[in-house]
């Protein structure tokens, strides 16, 4: 791309028509309120709220504090397994990390959760006539159970749905390990789609296997990308069905497994797993509060989770949504926004295996008023927008903050879902709201060593954090 | 992030609600037409063509040959600057490529181009008595003068503006290396704003230099990022003042530079480039048509760049265009679309110094009817839509395809630049349209060594590939 007088140039005047046009336009309607469908009122545009919004903006992206923190988090911490040691160091620096921000109140939450550790590297080989001996690079998934050390071994039997499992029947599946490959999707715009059709084989790939008598699984990751990391995540057991133990294989190693079994169908399969499932520990979700001036009884949440798998370093997973939270914070004290309601920043623990965080967190809460509660859990990716669920009356407030971030290129306030952790407020009368961010890169990462803190943008998650802190701000001057 | 009943499920659900409702819309207003202001008819949503448009998406995310292309056009090739053997290698590929897409004519033309060798690696260090000897990588600007083999040396003084260096005058700076350093802009959402902000010193900074008596000048590399490579980039001199040898500096680089000179400001610098301007040579833009069916003297154009810098693959910039351009022809005959118009695919040489391949095109098809013209030179990001300059008809027209692309996430359909090859098509008639990618990352790369091929996504560039052809489709349908 070519130098100043380039086309670079034209983004910088629609920018600045934009802002111009939004002046005016927000300049002619001071004042001017009108009444939604459901007869609720709130304000259209106001240039002070631009100007503020787009003091958030900038802050966030002129500060390397958030991209800093994240750096810490990964590299200095690293993967926060729920129930593991870095999980705790992790809660404790999130804990210290608010406690120097000048906030009201800084606490923890205390719950028992699963303490599931992997034990050594996972090791797998196929062998064939024709091939040989193959090693494959693999992990165990999460909670599941391990080989012990002398491993498993069996014929390998493909198959790319339950479907086909049930046809194959006990008499082709018994004593064998079941691959599990199905691919995901490709062609819908959301790789959420593409990770939904196949992360099934995941999750309850093992229950099925056992059911027509397999003694292991090996699963394709639920992945659009083509790599050589093994996605991990959490599976699930049934109590009437026998656990055997189940494992990631990589998107290349299944296609390369795959080419193996359609050229010689009589493939010995062997893989070692020593995880296992220890006693319960306790843990923590971290909470940090600016009380609300006016209503400090009315809470707004933003929130993360702080837990991650282990394979990797829990960059997207959600370390850019814990540190973004905390950024919210900074950016409101920072900027001397003085909130009327009670802002409260929570990193949730355990949101991976059990979501005991988000459970304990809703229970212990029941007699508090929340107006909004924000999760981020898509990675820090561009922002799109947010998703909300709510009372008409609460979408339709959010949706009419549309056009206070239109500068910023968010365009997407739509129904939808907000996330995991808050879900457990669903009763509790809350707005529920998710940060949209855009999906195309996140599962290259999502739950496997890919998941690095070099993966991150600096900008791209700044903005994140800023379209965050905008949409309290109003939320909190409007109400909900 | 968790298993299959999780958030993303939601972006499933939202998707086909969207279909739904477009489809449902599209129904009711089947044959349906409206005029616009101008009075010009054009039709408003059909089912048939969201249909299309969905079958293009599909096609291009399931279909892994435009990123197969990319990745030889990156790896097997490389780095293609404008004049060198790799760019007529580059030209040879994109022709045999487009000869074996059944096309109805592919052809070069051929014009002379400047041959600017870079020579060896440019090496550079400074010098004070508290830091000693400090090497930095540092890279000559494009189509800047060399040192020769024994380098030069000057005293530092660093400024970060012209008016800076104005204020110090000759008896500060003759016989000087000038060190400019102003950092990119961070506070915009438009990472171009930023680069914007900083590049006249790369593009500038020699002349200016040299007018106050300077014997080199090293600039900070222009990009929001942050990061050991020295961005290059074209600069140029001016006859009426003497040419002095430039090079780049990473923003990292600079930091620390501008750190040893605020502690000790009698520091030495010294740099050596062995670039040179050779003879022109001959070079080409590859073109690749399927005929219109019942205007085949009517063209719409798509198109990149196909020369890059030499310090990367030339991966974002622009060989993301180039293979984009091809995969919307792939696309057209794998579905079966015949168009009315002549679709024409051109991978233009030579944007990067002289534009020579988009002169050479404009000049030698005056005479031809373009109703439409598109480039994609921002690299092979996730896209947000396209910017247009065009007649009131043509913009209104092209505006009101946008609701085609809300299911794929494309937002931003607004008057501004097309792109600098098709820039010359400004008096031809033809709409100038640009494909809007996602800014954030683009600088991280920009012009340096970390243009590669591994730094693009696979779906982010299909998207963009499938907009491009959705968006010739309705222009193809239904004229600009």
């Amino acid at each position: 791309m070519l130098r100043i007088l380039d086309k670079f140039v034209f983004y910088h005047i629609m920018k600045i028509k934009h802002l111009l046009l939004l002046t005016a336009l927000a300049a002619l309607l001071t004042g001017f309120i009108k009444n939604n469908e459901n007869g609720r009122v709130f304000s259209v545009v106001s240039p002070d709220d631009s100007l503020v919004i787009r003091n958030i903006y900038s802050e966030a992206l002129m500060s390397f504090e958030s991209y800093e923190n994240l750096k810490y988090l990964c590299k200095n911490i690293g993967g926060r397994l729920t129930g593991s040691a870095n999980a705790e160091t992790g809660v404790k620096w999130v804990y210290e990390k608010l406690k120097g921000m000048s906030l009201d109140n800084v606490y923890m939450q205390e719950f028992p959760v699963r303490n599931w550790v992997r034990g050594d590297k996972e090791y797998a080989y196929a062998e064939s006539k024709k091939y040989g001996k193959k090693e494959f690079n693999v992990c165990a998934l999460g909670t599941s159970i391990g080989t012990g050390v002398n491993g498993i071994s069996g014929k390998i039997v493909e198959v790319k749905s339950f479907e086909e499992l049930k046809k194959l029947g006990r008499e082709n599946v018994e004593g064998k390990i079941v691959f599990f490959n199905q691919a995901a999707d490709q062609k819908s715009y959301s790789t959420g789609y593409g990770y939904g059709s196949s992360v099934y084989q995941r999750v309850r790939g093992a229950v099925e296997g056992a059911r027509y008598g397999a003694v292991g699984v090996v699963v394709r990751s639920a992945t659009v990308c083509l790599d050589n990391n093994p996605h991990t995540g959490v599976m699930h057991y049934n109590d009437s069905i026998p656990k055997i133990p189940a494992i990631g294989i990589s998107t290349l190693g299944a296609d390369e497994l795959e080419k193996m079994f359609n050229e010689d169908n009589d493939i010995s399969f062997y893989f070692r797993t020593t995880c296992k499932q220890n006693d319960d520990v306790l843990s923590h979700n971290v909470i940090g509060e600016i009380k609300g001036s006016e209503k400090p009884e009315e809470v707004i949440l933003v929130g993360g989770h702080l837990d991650s798998w282990d394979l990797g370093e829990g960059a997207h997973d959600d370390g850019t949504g814990v540190v973004q939270s905390m950024e919210v914070m900074r950016l409101l004290v920072k900027l001397g926004i003085k909130p009327k309601h009670t802002i409260r920043c929570v990193a949730f623990m355990d949101e991976e295996i059990d979501q005991k965080g988000g459970r304990y967190y809703a229970e212990t809460t029941k007699n508090e008023k929340h107006i909004a509660a924000i999760e981020t859990d898509g990675g820090g990716f561009v922002p799109h927008g947010f998703s909300f669920s709510g009372t008409p009356e609460q979408v339709a407030a959010l949706k009419s903050y549309k056009e206070y971030f239109t500068p910023y290129w968010l365009h997407y306030f739509e129904n939808g879902g907000g996330g995991v952790d808050i879900s457990f407020l669903k009763n509790s009368g809350a707005a529920l709201i998710g940060l949209v961010v855009d999906s195309q890169r996140y599962f290259d990462y999502h739950h496997s060593a890919a998941d690095r803190f070099e993966n991150v943008n600096r900008r791209e998650m700044q903005l994140g954090a800023a379209s965050l802190a905008g949409l309290i701000y109003l939320i909190d001057k409007y109400g909900l």
